[in-house]
């Protein structure tokens, strides 16, 4: 299917193709082709764009629309080619969560399973961290790739990460922006087809969604969640990108570190399978996901013991050395995890009763660390990759008063009263019995049947 | 009642102010200042102020918010005072129309009862004409008076008509120009503080407003032009200028003349006790209301017999030429009014069936008038004042085929055959009785009890 067939040039001017969104018509794709072209060209300046996208919010998309939509924004720049790679191309995407890191052993991982990971990232904004930012606190690591550069990574690693370029889908860059001032961030299809036009601007040939749900994530409860995972997983496919999503958890942090050098560090911990359980088998999960799309893998259990395994040998790990070699980086790091930028101080918190650490509030750690410095209220804040926090006392942990919860690793800010005692307080501990293990996986979502 | 006594600073950033708008929040009058405030000092871009204003259009505004938008806009820049004039200060606002020359015989007649009228008027856009490009149809006749020069005439002669400098309302103006490319214009609430904002800069103790509803009209229906006018009259009384609304016919012209120098002509036609018997009936009733708000008559007939009497001792049409003196016109087109501009051409379309004139088309009228140069579609576009039509068979005219329908006065633009078809067209031509006139007036607006 391509959606350029059904391109026709369009007679609407500016104002009319505002108007037909804000009485709710349905744009054919050849108007949702104007806007975008009238926008890069400025014949639709930023004040009419914000108008529409205002009306977008309030009025929705419809599947065609989204699907036209990040069509046209893929297709306003350009679009890798990576003739070079013969592996499947198969990329993963987050939605953004508290001390999700798996993107950083993830690439690595899959190169060594076969596939190519052509991984184009984000940084962190708000309360979620970003895998750019991450990936910087490593000496000497270069996000900023050309197309040419990142080509040859891929090729000869099989997997590199960098950052949109502006030659990558520039209508999302610029739409992006407009949207962050001008409240129409939260929604589902302009969310949609952001992600997807830098996604599919790799040129992959399969994309695993992982959509967080819970207080630390985006999506606050799971329909909400469910909505968006099928929202991204028809349109990539219907645009030739097969998708599949998980549903995963995010009321607690995933794994044990927030900030940006210590989840480097526990990236290390995983794929040297020396990690916390939570955030291996997740990396786990997703990865026999890739494998199974990228067609290397037959069965989810043929899968999941092919990768296990590549953590064991400690190949994983060599390929995750190569990888930050080739993008500039001291790949010293693997074995002397010290070189990573370190804190200038470090507090523990204590318990102050004794109990089962029942749940830990990941919305409350992502907004300390920002307030900290590890991560950005808005887009040109820089970061401190130093800060950030190791979590000693995991859900299900037995504490008694005065064990150790939480170490902070502080740069520059110091920690307040006040944010002390708020850190503390995301430690729920309870008096029942050790705690059950909640789900990381929570639902799983494939393309509907429908055309 | 003085909405500045509930203003207090608010803290919400432009971001904020726009998601509270979209979420369907009601803003606090300070919230109101802070976005207009914001706006001007260039705090709060345009690309938000777009985007506010969708979501205004969308979610609506309440009456506090309404009255709240109308007071910060009115109070973005001077206010007159025209502390000279000691007559009561009485301005009627119409909503547009075709063939609405009224301000025109009105704001003379009302001075030559007691009244002062400080007009400050508008430029036709789209299918409707403007007051400014009527007067400018006269030759010399400057409408861009500045605040002193104004008050000057208006304390002199008793009435002024002049357009909206940039130290009054300056924030309707920006606002306007947004709206105007970005699908906002047809915003009720945002229409009433357009206009008020404007009206009451002039200092006004009284206005009355004429909402036209009909074919040829902004508002379609009564239900929706009704509603118009309960806003107007209550937002604008609660701001202490009492008002008062009629509700007035425009399915089919005004008058027998639509076009800039034809309908001087009319004017002063109408103010010679000589002009067409619907212009001057509403020319009537609108000065009536004008005078019982102004405490210079007591009851309605009153008030139309001194008015009546205005036109036919030719008292009000001396006021006019004294008004035209003031602002720089050439008085003399008063007693000749060849000495406006005159077509190149003239072409008679006549019947092609006999019959009784049922209706006409206002709106074909005023189109096909924009197309010929009469008026303009965008705010930069010049106009000819010389272009319009003479409606030689007004409506219950009995026609017989081959009579005269229309005479239409030419300029650059020729009359192409299909124009031609289309304005004969817009005459219907029935086999009935002869025609029942139809009201002029259909509804009358006070304010509402409720405080």
């Amino acid at each position: 299917m391509s959606t350029s067939k059904t391109l026709s040039p369009t007679r609407l001017s500016p104002v009319e193709l505002i108007g037909k969104k804000r009485d709710d018509g349905e744009h054919t794709p050849g108007e949702i082709q104007a806007l975008i072209d009238g926008f890069l060209s400025g014949e639709l300046a930023d004040y009419q764009m914000s108008a529409w996208l205002m009306a977008a919010y309030l009025r929705g998309l419809s599947a065609q629309e989204m699907r036209a939509l990040t069509f046209s924004m893929l297709h306003s720049g350009k679009r890798l080619t990576l003739g070079k790679v013969r592996a499947p191309k198969v990329d993963k995407h987050s939605t953004g969560g508290v001390g999700d890191k798996l993107s950083l052993p993830l690439a690595p991982l899959m190169a060594e399973a076969g596939l190519a990971v052509p991984m184009i990232s984000g940084r962190g904004l708000g309360h979620t961290g970003g895998t750019l930012d991450k990936l910087e606190a490593i000496p000497g690591f270069r996000v900023g790739l050309s197309g040419a550069e990142f080509e040859r990574v891929v090729a000869r690693v099989g997997c590199a990460i960098m950052g949109q370029t502006s030659e990558l889908a520039p209508a999302d860059k610029r739409i992006y922006a407009l949207r962050d001032v001008t409240g129409t961030v939260a929604c589902r299809p302009l969310i949609v087809a952001s992600i997807l036009s830098k996604k599919l601007a790799a040129g992959l040939d399969g994309l695993i969604l992982d959509v967080k749900v819970g207080r630390g994530a985006f999506m606050k409860d799971y329909a909400s969640a469910k909505a968006l995972a099928s929202d991204l997983v028809n349109t990539a496919t219907a645009l030739g990108t097969p998708a599949r999503a998980l549903l995963t958890q995010m009321d607690t942090p995933l794994g044990r570190t927030v900030g940006n050098a210590l989840e480097v560090r526990e990236s290390i911990e995983i794929l040297s399978n020396l990690g916390p359980e939570d955030a291996t088998l997740l990396t786990l999960e997703l990865g026999a996901e890739m494998l199974l799309l990228g067609g290397l893998a037959k069965t989810r259990p043929e899968a999941l013991r092919k990768l296990r395994l590549l953590l064991e040998n400690g190949t994983a790990l060599e390929r995750f050395r190569k990888m930050i070699e080739a993008q500039g980086g001291d790949p010293r790091v693997i074995d002397s995890p010290n070189l990573l930028p370190r804190a200038t101080k470090t507090i523990v918190l204590e318990a102050k009763k004794g109990g089962t650490v029942s749940a830990i509030d990941a919305l409350a750690l992502g907004e300390l660390s920002v307030q900290l410095g590890a991560g950005r209220l808005r887009a040109q804040d820089p970061v401190d990759p130093r800060v950030g926090f190791e979590i000693l006392a995991p859900t299900g942990t037995s504490v008694g008063r005065g064990d150790p919860l939480v170490r902070v690793h502080l740069g520059k800010v110091r920690l307040s009263d006040d944010q002390a005692e708020r850190l503390r307080a995301a430690f729920s501990i309870g008096r029942g019995e050790s705690h059950l293990k909640s789900e990381l996986v929570l639902g799983r979502v494939s393309p509907s049947k429908a055309k």
